[in-house]
């Protein structure tokens, strides 16, 4: 008989933000991994936590952290290192996984509390499949709120333009790829808020930030580019003080003539 | 008092598909305008239906089904003409749902049933948006899941090669944009799957494909695009003529070399 495991997307934290389908997978659930990335996502953790106590009963369930591999540093890599250096790591870390789903209980069934949506930015499902070939799993992945998605709601806005695309990137990348024929660019994982680079360069573009999204101490900006960068560069470094970390996320458009003028 | 409006997505069609966040807001509004697309769509309208009768109690709610302006056929237009066109038949639907709005007993609030996430290829936003300028609304948006998700989801896919981009394209604009630069490509508004003119000219894509996605006619499938694409025309057409409309999206990737190879 294959394992079952579900990675289940629970949104960015909200647990308002959960779907049914998620609550069910959940209670499906007999384990949960969870990624132990060290302290300053220790908060994460602990959300994670809450969204279980929040839709499962007590002693249904068990929480194991699992300690990540130790990671280089990557910053000044170039991508084909870049790239290798996050294989191996994540070789690394499935191996860890497998070892451990190994020696779990026979019919247990393994949850993975994916954070925002698994299909975006996220490894789970690539170690699930690489643990697939090493044991018989049977996987279900069920959807959950994108960052993005809350990023958007939260400002009321539409992601892309009449008939227009919308691309979505890294912070990494930002500044090789930026270009008005995108559409709308939507930025993740930038440590340093890239786009203050295209002042000048590009367009007049529009930003809409957000950081902590569907957290209690969720913030959110929008603007000119131009007119709001160094407000925002200081406000994310103040609140990555505060907080003792910072997730943030931003759309970036290039406005067209208003709509319905 | 300004007039309350929840702008609700609903995911696409699976009530286990909708977040608790949604429910709430549904159970806030008294009057759920519904575009009323013509019976193609017939439907559309009735899933909506469905999932107001799944969580809300019957007698609690109404639903105004409000006749969509005439549109003409675009499919040969230029993008000018197209954008001007849209821009025209938006404003006939908000004045239309203005009005409608302006009648309703004070103090109701007024929820739309959005199909997948507000923030993707809907109107509803912009409507929202066009109908505040004649009178005070709140908005409140909760995003839904997108088919793209749910399309990711149940392909079991992660959309990012890794530290790569996600494209969101239409149909129309597809063979003008399609680069590997842009990473995995989605298309939505694909009448026609236009992707069969890729093969030959790129490199060699595979395709994730899915049609009435989280409804019970669901139907998946993937593979080499130049292997699949004839079948898939095929199939699609089956489908269309079979249940009388078809709704599907699909996902380009480039395949990289595997991972933890
Ligand atoms: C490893 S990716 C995970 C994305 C996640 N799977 C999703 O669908 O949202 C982490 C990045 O997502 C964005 N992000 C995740 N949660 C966020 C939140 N609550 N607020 C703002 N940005 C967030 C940030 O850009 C962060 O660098
Ligand atoms: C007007 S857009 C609406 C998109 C929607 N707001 C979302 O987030 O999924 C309609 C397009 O979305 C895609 N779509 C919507 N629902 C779908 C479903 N259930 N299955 C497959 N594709 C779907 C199709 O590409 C369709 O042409």
């Amino acid at each position: 008989m294959p394992r079952q495991v579900r990675v289940i997307g629970i949104g960015t934290g909200s647990p308002a933000h959960v779907t049914g389908q998620a609550i069910a997978a959940l209670r499906e659930c007999d384990v949960f991994l969870v990624a132990d990335k060290g302290e300053v996502k220790d908060e994460l953790v602990a959300v994670r936590r809450s969204i279980c106590e929040e839709f499962l009963d007590e002693g249904a369930y068990r929480i194991v952290p699992v300690t990540d591999p130790e990671r280089g540093p990557d910053a000044d890599r170039d991508r084909t290192a870049y790239r290798s250096g996050v294989d191996a790591w994540h070789a690394a870390r499935a191996a860890r996984y497998a070892d451990i789903i190994a020696n779990l209980p026979e019919g247990e069934t393994v949850g993975f509390l994916v954070w925002g949506d698994p299909a975006i930015y996220d490894s789970t499902i690539r170690i699930v499949d690489a643990v697939a070939e090493s044991m018989p799993l049977e996987v279900q992945v069920v959807a959950g709120l994108s960052a993005i998605q809350v990023l958007a709601a939260e400002h009321g806005i539409v992601l892309n333009g009449i008939g227009q695309p919308v691309h979505i990137t890294t912070g990494r990348r930002l500044l090789d790829e930026w270009s008005a024929d995108l559409g709308t660019v939507v930025v993740m994982l930038d440590g340093s808020l890239k786009c203050r680079e295209l002042v000048g360069s590009a367009p007049d573009l529009v930003i809409h930030w957000g950081a902590y999204l569907g957290l209690p101490q969720q913030v959110l900006r929008s603007g000119r580019l131009a007119d709001v960068i160094d407000d925002l560069v200081s406000l994310r470094a103040d609140l990555r003080e505060e907080h003792g970390w910072v997730m943030d996320t931003y759309a970036l458009t290039v406005p067209s003539a208003p709509l319905l003028a």
